[in-house]
């Protein structure tokens, strides 16, 4: 493996290279490591983990100066890690992933409808120490200062303690003003879901077509261990995150399945 | 809520309606249960938990006859869950969700990929216990010999146990002669993860492009709770599964993130 004066970050996103979010995180992280952004050249919002095997998938270089490499690829954000850490960065994979900052919340159960998550999570798969990062604002011309003020803190503590080989973190930040942020926590994924109403309209030729919304519904909102509640309690989360599915502890209970 | 004569099963998959393993599930189910078809109109594999938010969603009716109502729709796996229990099915939820039979592999890591396992997880989500299928068999014309001899068993012991409000199960049937099945093992998933090699290729207007490909390497070839290793040796894997993405035994260690 290439020694490198600096540490190199992979970037992306889900919002496509088009958003704030991603420039933001360019901007805050050039001071600290080379970065290698591969980002999608569209919206791939709310495509979890899904990845291209029937289109071909292109690469376009978008600019390369000292310290900043800048990709577009057609696919998701899972895509696009595969293709910087299999293609670009074949046997030379980079120290960190950052992947945001996410217009819009990835706590609680909406982790699982994320494509900047999927993006973390995927390069945690492939051994390389990943964040997420969402400030809990859909608008297009949401406020950063929260982020910007937390983010080089927490890279400069994660660099310190050596944990860069082994995290995968969920990072939200409130939508509140910087003044207000009680501070960090550490904690757990609410449980808690979508309660889908769909809109259901009839189009000019008269077929129904239906949009998707919803209302989060959090089942334990007193606890004050999760995700959710930082957040409402005027917190920054920060949620270790892992992708091993199994419930282990209804292993034992299930063995009369053993036919 | 309704009272039925037979449960009802809500059936999709993510290889589309016109996928031979759907088709071998609803004659399967069709003697134990009502059963609701709501299903892809065209193929949606490796598209995980992706929802649609950006496109208007459709349904179609293909069928009503006693017992068996089929749909078919424009989104994705977990859109098609979504619409099923909040919209056909509002305040009256089915009984199970049976996703499936995926031509393909969804143990060890690829549930994370995996459509339908998503709608399985989509369900489970729903707190409805849900149930996704698979034979290791990427062929349209795969061998449903062991789904079709152990899928009834299956759903009668679940029945009987009363599990039925509890469980989100990943099966697996392995791609051998049904005389050669040792049985089933309940177990976990294997640490695992696919090694990408991008087929880069040229096309006719000289511009590069990749073709995803890629090779399964499990991380504990050895261990005998897994399901990978229960595949390689002849049993039918059940991996009990979840939706917390919480690395629990992390978040002591991360407090040094309180800033």
């Amino acid at each position: 493996m290439k020694k490198r004066d600096k540490p190199e970050i992979l970037i992306t996103n889900d919002d496509g290279i088009e958003a704030n979010g991603i420039h933001v995180l360019i901007e805050l992280l050039q001071p600290y490591a080379n970065l290698l952004v591969v980002a999608p050249d569209r919206g791939q919002s709310a495509m979890s983990h899904a990845i291209t095997m029937n289109t071909p998938l292109h690469l376009k270089k978008k600019k390369e100066e000292e310290g900043l490499e800048v990709y577009t690829c057609n696919g998701t954000s899972v895509d696009c890690i595969k293709l910087a850490v299999n293609e670009l960065r074949r046997g030379n994979p980079p120290d960190y992933i950052f992947s945001g900052i996410n217009h819009g919340t990835n706590s609680s159960i909406s982790i699982i409808y994320s494509g900047t998550m999927a993006a973390a999570l995927e390069g945690s798969i492939h051994g390389i120490s990943s964040v997420g990062l969402s400030v809990v604002d859909y608008s297009p011309d949401a406020d950063f200062s929260i982020a910007k003020a937390y983010i080089p803190k927490i890279f400069d503590t994660l660099q310190q303690n050596g944990h860069s080989a082994k995290v995968c973190l969920n990072i939200n930040f409130p939508k509140i003003e910087l003044a207000e942020v009680k501070g960090i926590k550490v904690c757990r994924q609410a449980r808690s879901r979508w309660v889908e109403e769909y809109d259901k309209r009839t189009d000019p030729h008269n077929r129904e077509y239906y949009w998707l919304t919803g209302k989060f519904h959090n089942y334990e909102p007193d606890a004050t261990d999760t995700d959710d509640w930082a957040l409402r309690n005027n917190y920054i989360s920060i949620v270790p995150v892992q992708f091993d599915f199994t419930a282990h502890e209804k292993i034992n209970d299930l063995k009369i399945l053993e036919l």
